[in-house]
């Protein structure tokens, strides 16, 4: 019999970036199923509007809810930044975001109390980074810089060389100036660019890789409220369509709303397995509809 | 009295970068009204599905449609390269996409015949160039390369120095070695890196900027079916919402489906004037509620 604890644990991102955070939950709680919503018809948050990252958000919340998802990760740090009060208050899920996990690793990893942010214009825009971190110690001080060109360049594939460096100077330039000892990596896409980032601010400087973060908060979360999956074979996940993985290992389903091509590519290589199943929602199929249609 | 030819035309794109169409419409025939849309919710259309792209195009055009718009300007590449063919299926409004009027501009250009097209991964792949210009003279010899890094660089400002220098050396080295003559800058974005691209390229090399090219084939279009506008005074477009411009002037207004903000910063900097009214068009308002309910 399964229980409330077997049920997946839904993750929902932009894109394809979300698969960072995913990685890391496969290695932390790997008899966890998980469902995974990527909104690639509508890529990227970034650079939108609260109003719009908001209501796109609300919509994926909303098809994962419909999923009967035990606890909801928004693993886009845009949507973490604009979206997640509203959701808290609409959405009965327990839920996280990557905002708070992030500010507390790196609260507690500056030695010299400055720590840098770099991120999306709306996560930068924001500054849910600077209020996070100066709930847990108002002195503290936060700079932020947006990098709108990160993303690209890691979709792009060109994490490593001229010109990725070149962009990475660039922007970086006016956040080592402030004499930083912390770098927030405020983007679910800029672990891929890890290497390149570290030789351009050196050695001194500790990189703060959110999902890490975000996935043991996730984990104590699960733990303290009864509903962390326990060990091997205790039930199956309440997957509609799933994949059958080793006893003890927690069923995935993937789901898009673009056709997938592209994101089984970079997905698979990204994640270092297959992404199956891995399934084209349609607009007509996915909840907003339903949602417009009622008001 | 007002009569057909003084509706207005409608002109769409993915976000800002119709505007560079815009602006050439301004130029060649001022006394047109221009209802303009932008999908700035949904931007880029380039490295999307020709599914989701079709769709999308789809709801652009309904809203048009039922902004009474006597002719229909599909001024994003993706769009025309990958969804003209069912629009013109779907709609009678008469219209016209960027991909044929650029490629008769490129054949006429070239005297080695040998053509480089630049552009999304969408336009690339669906090969929409190469057809159009083969359609032409099949003895042409056509080269393209998806950049999509110039996107992101034009609305980051980063249109001239090194990084943009660096990031087009490294998409043109690969079309420069099949010796061409002239490039199509197959992405309305791309007449904003033209300086950049022009020093990249050489002075040998002739760029082709499909926007002159659409608004010429437009105003012979609108000649010939009777529905150019007639000079100073003739009566006022069917707008809605409009500005009252100087008479003999057209009158206009510009959509989009995300908060203005940066749409008007750029555009207005872009156009050299005023982007008024301009009016963010909620999804609930948009037609494709309607269609989906219907069908």
């Amino acid at each position: 019999m399964s229980g409330p604890a077997d049920a997946p644990i839904g993750v929902f991102d932009s894109g394809i970036g979300g698969l960072t955070v995913v990685r890391e939950l496969l290695q932390q709680m790997p008899e966890e199923g998980i469902v995974y919503f990527g909104d690639t018809a509508r890529v990227p948050y970034g650079t939108k509007s609260a109003d719009t990252v908001t209501r796109f958000s609300r919509e994926n919340a909303l098809f994962l809810e419909r999923m009967r998802v035990k606890f909801l990760i928004v693993a886009c740090n845009s949507a973490s930044a604009l979206a997640l009060p509203t959701l808290q208050r609409e959405f009965r899920i327990p839920m996280i975001g990557v905002i708070e996990p992030g500010a507390r690793a790196a609260a507690a990893a500056t030695r010299n109390g400055r720590i840098g942010v770099i991120g999306t214009q709306a996560t930068i825009g924001s500054r849910a980074y600077d209020a996070a971190i100066h709930k847990i110690d108002d002195k503290l001080e936060v700079v932020g810089k947006a990098c709108p060109l990160f993303v690209p360049l890691a979709e792009e594939g060109w994490v490593e060389g001229e010109v990725a460096e070149s962009v990475a100077r660039t922007y970086l330039a006016e956040v080592l100036d402030h004499g930083i000892d912390t770098l927030i990596l405020g983007c679910t896409h800029y672990p891929l660019l890890k290497d390149t980032l570290q030789r351009v601010v050196g050695d001194d400087v500790t990189l703060v890789d959110t999902a890490v973060e975000t996935i043991t908060e996730v984990q104590t979360r699960l733990v303290d409220s009864g509903l962390r999956r326990g060990g091997t074979g205790s039930g199956e996940p309440d997957l509609g369509e799933s994949n059958r993985g080793e006893p003890g290992r927690g069923e995935h389903a993937y789901y898009v709303s673009d056709v997938p091509g592209q994101f089984r590519q970079v997905g698979e290589r990204f994640l270092g397995h297959g992404l199956e199943p891995l399934v084209w929602v349609d607009q007509n199929d996915l909840p907003w509809y339903e949602r417009g249609a009622s008001r």
